[in-house]
């Protein structure tokens, strides 16, 4: 009997994609579904960047530099430069996504058996890069009380042993769409200097603040070492599938041997490079109109949800997700009732479960993820939804 | 002080790129340098392939499905019937380059610590998935005096632990550019059957055969259960800056397994599925013209090499690539010299030291291996530095 491996066994689902089935059983009864479910933009990738692609004219598709084609690095400089944050095109190396950034980062930093402390409520597949890595996950808990802010410094110092290699930082944060003040990116700086960490910053959603500004974990005077920025286009210019992120650290150990990982997966892929290097020249009032979107969604979600009894949702001050608590006895059971037995007026609304975003068993099973990354008429529809199922849910609690 | 991981220290540079600092300097002199050092072929991606990411239309860049959009997988479907091979779209997962395909085969089918097998010399980057899974290459040698055919059985044999997990076939090989027969593929199926192990069978070159037909592993009967097939549009199409690949496995526990790591990762990139869709539908002759030019290369590569004194390069049955072995000491210093410090009428060659194809130490030194991506005439002015190069290397040992 041939077996697969432990590691294989191990690897987590998608806790948001294991919902899909209901949907689509949903669907095919004619029920219209409102997905609030998946940080999938509707906010249309800019023209200038798809007709870049289309004017692409090339002869051989051929390898990118390992690095990302150089012409690309150097836009990303001037990108960075806008951002307020200092770097050079040989300090970049341009990923396959996000996602392969952050599996860089766990491979070049980290040995099987090591540690990673993580706020949670976080991003469900860092479980998955953390199986693959070989790495344990520490979690520890940010309250929907406090609106997902830092935990107390205490709580870091206790999770840290002597195998404690990193601490991880979505910010803003999905799923919690919390913003990180530059006090709290501070405490982390104290922390990861004083215990030699490396501090992964997870800056994907860095355009979409609301209520504030946004402070790079790059921007950390004496932490050069330490930080690690993981970074995409996906969000920031609804370019999803195009697959193109940066990895980006002043620390050269670290940053070469991220490359021999780039150099054994060859090049990233190349159109969304040029997709991406035209995204630098959109004019620099772009993100004002998706922000503006954005914030009014944003203020419309908040506004329904906890206009509901028994619901909780604080005001989130970046990316575009809300977690909200609900009067419900379990996420997981809730959500698959909405699809599978629930509908008003023809239609129902799908939800991420937040306990997929925890890693405390038990945690997060009255909390929900909400993407708003659908229009305020579809988010009020989706609210019209979730208002009348909480008053008839079996398991309700209110 | 702040360390990176061993992993990442361990973690091999590209074998194949580490000369490209001489070969930049030696053009930075004026000199001309043909490249045969690296497997990035100037055949042109078909226009059809071009055309149809050039027309293109979307207005949001999504995500794809994790496992690639259904209207490509369908399409590899028919591909594969075309090549004798029976798949169903759900038994296909589009993957990031053929790179990919083989990290989730490392991940779905081994543990850390545990062995593959692979025939030696083969393609290096073997290396850096085998340390990304934490996984042992087991290298069995194959001899340039056979042309690089398969071991004998009793050698896969002795190499067998209770660790071992799998065994993997580059086919036609790269770098050896042996065509393996039916009759070795079968006594391969022999061995994995008895011994529970999986099969990988990396056929980038299946179209590139010159002598004899291709036998894909997933033919063998009785090991459908074993065999995992990682794919890639990158050679086939020339469009290596793609990154579109497939993994394949009747395997469900595996499919389930690699759909996992699949799902962290959310998708691959979509332009160049667009790309790999459209080359499906090319004309049935479409390969007729690159088979024939790739062998009419292979022919004067392999006749100028063998008229070389001292030197001896088996004829390749398919890929692009030819091992020969030279009368030099060292292929890393033979290799380098021929950048730094020789030139025929303004021109030099590069080549890839066979020593990065193997992992027993001291293997190699005296064999180099030879993309024929350059066009016929190019091939004969890079033959003749060749020539001139190892009549007067200071390291010659004839």
């Amino acid at each position: 009997m041939i077996t697969i491996s432990q590691r294989g066994l191990q690897m987590p689902a998608s806790p948001i994609r294991k919902l899909v089935p209901y949907a689509e059983a949903a669907k095919e009864k004619g029920t219209k579904v409102y997905h609030l479910n998946i940080g999938q933009p509707d906010i249309e990738t800019p023209r200038e960047c798809l007709d870049a692609v289309k004017n692409c004219d090339i002869t051989v598709l051929e390898y990118s530099h390992s690095a990302g084609n150089e012409s690309y690095r150097k836009k990303l400089v001037e990108y960075y430069a806008k951002n307020n944050i200092t770097v050079s095109a040989n300090e970049i190396i341009v990923t396959t996504g996000g996602s392969e950034a952050i599996l860089f980062g766990f491979m070049a930093c980290m040995d099987p058996g090591d540690e990673i402390i993580i706020p949670e409520p976080f991003y469900a597949n860092y479980n998955g890069f953390a199986v693959q890595a070989d790495v344990k996950v520490i979690a520890i808990g940010s309250s929907i009380e406090s609106g997902f802010a830092l935990p107390p410094i205490d709580d870091f110092e206790k999770a840290i042993t002597p195998r404690t290699k990193a601490i991880m930082l979505c910010n803003p944060n999905n799923p919690t769409g919390y913003l990180y003040s530059t006090g709290e990116l501070e405490i982390l700086k104290e922390i990861v200097i004083k215990h030699n960490l490396f501090l992964f910053a997870d800056e994907a959603y860095r355009e979409f603040c609301y209520e504030g500004t946004h402070t790079s974990a790059m921007t950390l005077v004496g932490a050069e070492s330490n930080v690690i920025l993981m970074d995409t286009i996906s969000k920031r210019y609804s370019a999803c599938g195009g697959r193109i992120g940066a990895f980006r650290t002043k620390n050269k150990e670290v940053l070469n041997a991220a490359m021999k990982f780039a150099q054994a997966r060859l090049s990233p892929p190349f159109y969304a490079q040029v997709l991406g290097e035209a995204a630098v020249d959109l004019p620099d009032n772009y993100f004002d109109t998706t922000k503006a979107e954005y914030k009014l969604r944003r203020d419309t979600i908040v506004k329904r949800l906890n206009a509901m009894p028994g619901v909780f949702c604080p005001n989130p001050g970046g990316a575009f997700y809300a977690m909200a608590r609900l009067p419900i006895d379990d996420s997981d059971q809730f959500c698959q009732w909405l699809l599978e037995s629930f509908q008003h007026n023809g239609s129902t609304v799908m939800l991420a479960p937040a306990t997929g975003f925890y890693s405390t068993a038990g945690a997060g099973k009255n909390e929900v993820r909400l993407a708003y990354v659908l229009n305020v008429s579809s988010i009020n529809k989706a609210m019209d939804c979730l208002a009348v199922a909480l008053k008839i849910y079996p398991g309700k609690t209110n």
